[in-house]
């Protein structure tokens, strides 16, 4: 099964951050950024007349906020949709 | 007897999560997305200035939030309409 | 009488859904659409700088909701102004 | 004594619905449009970088909405100023 | 001393409606327009991306909403700044 | 030490109205505007799109609203950012 | 570990103000700027059909809201990203 977002959407998985050595997420700071990977990228296009550019890739690292983004799940896997502009940045070099 | 939606919108059968195998869509979670097939695409057009591109196709089986959409029946089945931008993604090789 | 709405304005005469054969749109759901028939199309032109299609013509059947649209009488009539991009979608075919 | 409504505005006269053979707009019904007559209309011009284009002339008979109009009162007249754009609709051979 | 409005901004000198003969603005309608006289006008230019034409001239008499306008005194003089686009008409000879 | 203010943004001082001879800003109205005097003006350049122009230089005396700025200050003397087309006038020639 | 915010954000690792010579930010003015240092600066590129011209390098001071920004931290470290366009001035030579 593969999912194909639309036009700027983003599928993540979230990381816990368990998992991550050097960036610690408070959990009860409610506004804190999340941890993500991405799973599936969009379709790109025009929309609303802009052309849009899809510049993460799949298994990219980002930071986002779970307010901007739709939870549901697959398999027993949480996973969130975003626009791509709503995602805060690339984490890179974090398992090195 | 057949729909026409106006632009770029999109009119969706609401397909149960009993039906799919890998993807849960939990009833409890309010915000969470449910699950469509789209039964009429839009017209596309000029629309505010911008060229809609319809980038889906009936049968397409999408996930969507019931908040972003239009909820009537037609011979007692539930349809939804939809603005193509506001669906988040295709569901592609569920039934595989 | 004639009325001539402007730009992407539609006129609309409300259509009782016991008329109709396959569309039921249940009182009960406030939400629900409505279903409408085109008396009057907008002039087109141009509006906010954007070439406005009209793309509807007299005697569509449409599916509209009241809470989008401004509801007047004329002649112990009631009829509705609504921009036509607010309109959801075109019903063909619905009489045979 | 003259008024020049600037870029798209217009002034309108209400025109007491007991005047108008075949338009009734029921006074208790509060979101029911007011009808008008157009005393005068806008210099056009651009605005936020669109031409505005007039299409209503002097003594048009228009159906408006108060709530999108400003009232003020010249030689006990009552006049409303009003986006063109927000005027729904011009109501043509009402006299006869 | 000498005021300069930016870009379409224009600054207005109320006039009493008791030195006017035609138009009558009842106080007790808190939403009714107020008559002014135009004192400064803006420097016109480019504005976010619009180039802004300003109509206006110093003596031109307005009608326009305290409740768009920001006010001031000078020497003891009420004043209003105000966005051209947000003053509804010129009144034209009014005097005679 | 030196502040360069983004884009379209300016840095004030605020001149207390005692300095001012003609210009008398009550301080009960809250809603008044306040006078400053440019200290920095932003870099222009390109946002969203459109470019900006700096129409403001140094020492130009302006006035403003506290509400639509930020205040912050430096060695014991408060200043003000705000975005230039949010300043209300230049005022010119106060000192004569 | 290397942060690449997307399009037009910054991250900040925000700067005591006791390490500051002249900026003085009162604790108790909630809505008072921060003072941050930029650790990343953004990919720039095309966003909603326009260029973001990335402005700020690293090691730039600049002043900033905390409520325009998301915090998380990394290493310990408070860091906050945000859009270029809500930072509201460079700090030079505040250390000289």
């Amino acid at each position: 099964m593969k999912l194909i977002p639309l036009f700027d959407k983003i599928v993540l998985r979230q990381i816990s951050t368990r998992q991550n050595k050097g960036v610690i997420l408070p959990d009860t700071i409610s506004e804190s950024p999340s941890m993500g990977e991405v799973v599936y990228v969009g379709t790109g296009g025009m929309l609303d007349g802009n052309e849009i550019n899809i510049i993460l890739k799949e298994k990219d690292k980002v930071l986002f906020h779970k307010f901007t983004a739709s939870e549901f799940s697959i398999n027993n896997e949480s996973l969130y949709i975003i626009k791509q502009s709503d995602i805060l940045c690339i984490v890179e070099g974090e398992d090195e």
